[in-house]
């Protein structure tokens, strides 16, 4: 059982959830303060008392705990669930090159990032200069930035990697990037473009066709959530029904 | 752009698809025969010919062209969807320990031996002698048993693996595992269930309820396919509904 | 066109609607106090101010603004998508003859009388006195009550109604009224069976089972709203995702 | 009890299912023929025995064996679900006058004629003169004739119906029907049109908003079937995953 260094992140569970470092040292919470100094050394899975005596259970983090609790985020975000789908159904694994556009808070970026290391890449592009920073800073943050290069440029205006294994397209206009996308994916590569509207796959749809893809596939993915006690399960009273689109092609 | 070797597989896209080693030397197709050894220092994304003179794309295959037409199925298998989000939820990437039982035909285990290599590792337990040898064939097969450890052995009666990021059971009876299963987690690590009945979950949620677990989360995946033409856009009439639950619990 | 009479009820849609008995004569609100007597003799569709200065649309009201706006619910009421599904599945018409278990708050009666009208009736019991109470007040106030036999009894202690067309269940131990609606439902009518947990399907369907019923099904009805404008379209972010199983049985 | 009479439909469930009338005397099945007029003075729920020995049970049928058994089907239909929620979510009962186009097989006609008897009616349309033909007939064999005033026309050349509680459109073409449909409803009444594909509800919604309608959605209707034993519970592998698209107004 590995032990807690002072490089490492943690996550404390508790009355709030943290994802902290601990070179920080003293953490301040609603819940007390915590000396995370004290950690080196003990084992994942310890407990640590605050000022105020509260516990937190000490973990070691994942991916998806900096994702729901490090990454700031603009107010649009490719959900956990087409993330999943989006690296699923395209195989996406360490090696993999991709190019995305555009980066927004850099959350499929860094969720794509962990997926293709250590010898992978994802080539960002965000156009806004704002959102750029904030990207910049998410991926920094991640500790996955050796396996991203992210660029503050609009994709429209080219790009030269190439022999990418895939292209994936969040924005505004993606349907006039799907010639070049085409370009720069490799033989049995994949687009896929993420739209919130049916419009938007219409597009983009059309502009597939132009091109010698093939395996075209427009779909959502919908999660029900159960709740399960000893005495009664029931899916939950309501869900998260519409989030986006993706259509899939590759490249013959 | 990379050329085909002698030792490559190849995905051919023409009536019928096929994934074949390039070693393999004369294919014989009900389209004709064709003669891979043609394709080596040729790029990927070219056409050959058949004996019959049907044309065939060739294709630089992925892990998921290899689970769709390479691997011997059993009758049940865990669909892509529901691998992709037992990955994307438990943060599944390339270092990453798990343990699986039933192997079965190994469909989720070759998904998660791509994502974990090339330094994690899939311990996994198949009970039934005909299933272990179908799975350690398609393992084979894969070009991914490095990463792979399979046991022809009944997980019920103990293992030795520890501290592992992930437990991941599909098997009846899976209930009788989670004491051991939450032993062999590290701290922050996942044990995700598959089950296809909702007593199955109950059965599982019951027993994840007696140990330290926190995220406890039961839930379904549904895909929904869309046709989408020039003039009309509609979802696919008929989908598949159900394929199994999912829980997911993550050790404190 | 009909005109408004003094014995209408009418629809006000305005800043906020209401649903009124034009006899009520001076109708106060947010917006104002409203003249009522001056509609009659008006045509539906006419617009009246209220002393505020506010405009309200003055529509001739159907069974479901009733049940929308004046029916005083209590916590749990099937909502009208299943309510639809119960009558469409059912064949549910004028002349039917219904038993129905816990009355509640009365919507689903005051629903199925209004399509049993004018020859048909609903049978309809209810255990709590307090609940009966409540019924009664809606059915009396929506017009309907010719049409309603409301009884404050516990249906288990036995009902002297037989060949009925339709016996719907929503209760607490509706399994173990099964029996008992059997012998009641006429050759060719049908028992449905209303439950929002999965363990109180199963124990339902246990005991139709051991009866000579066909055609037995359960399902769940979800309705997916879709945001329409000029430019995009899709469905709309979250839904009610779950309300209730319905469990349909028929006599031979 | 009621007992069966000469001038009834029966419904026999046996091997086959069959809706006949009794006046119809001998019935041949390819499980034997049966004597049909044995069973007047009879009860509904007798069992009678064909020439080969094979026992039926002989139920009352209601207006959903008609529409499953004996009308004659165009290959589109609007299925029991959706016309479920369009009588559900308007109010749909006895007393309503309906406008409806195309008639296409009379499935939503017959539908609704059951629920507005015995004091509504059913204007429908249909331009083509086979679909009328075979409507008709459907019509006057649902034994519902009395409540249906079926036209072999074009509804687009106008029609003189007024003050109507509903209309439905399920036609190429809708959107242009809409400003004639909204003259057309009665203050309060509804718009319904029904659309298999997204760019009909589009066409549809831009004509509705530029009416005075209120309460505008558009919707689908899912209904998910499971399989319940005595061990196990889980939905169906597959569903009717989409028939069409519903858009509701209603004129102020």
């Amino acid at each position: 059982m590995e032990k807690i260094t002072a490089s490492d992140k943690v996550l404390l569970l508790g009355k709030s959830d943290f994802l902290v470092d601990v070179a920080k040292g003293m953490f301040h919470t609603n819940h007390g303060t915590i000396n995370l100094s004290k950690l080196v050394g003990k084992k994942f899975g310890t407990i640590i008392k605050s000022s105020k005596g509260e516990s937190f259970s000490v973990l070691r983090p994942n991916i998806n705990d900096f994702l729901d609790k490090r990454l700031a985020r603009l107010p649009q975000i490719i959900s956990l669930k087409d993330c999943s789908l989006i690296a699923g159904l395209t195989g996406l694994s360490s090696g993999y090159n991709v190019i995305e556009a555009g980066t927004g808070s850099a959350f499929l970026t860094v969720f794509m990032a962990n997926l293709v290391k250590p010898n992978g890449k994802i080539f960002t592009y965000e156009l806004r200069s704002d959102f750029f920073k904030s990207a910049k800073k998410n991926i920094d943050d991640s500790g996955l930035s050796a396996f991203v290069d992210a660029k503050n440029r609009d994709i429209s205006k080219g790009f030269k990697e190439k022999d990418v294994d895939l292209v994936v397209l969040d924005m505004i206009g993606a349907e006039k990037i799907v010639p070049k996308a085409y370009k720069a994916i490799k033989s049995g590569g994949f687009l896929v473009v993420y739209s919130p509207y049916i419009e938007q796959v219409k597009a983009v749809c059309n502009e597939i066709e132009m091109e010698s893809f093939t395996e075209v596939r427009t779909l959502e993915c919908l999660v029900r959530d159960y709740k399960i006690t000893r005495d009664f399960s029931r899916p939950n009273t309501t869900m998260l029904a519409h989030t986006g689109y993706m259509t899939f092609a590759r490249k013959v």
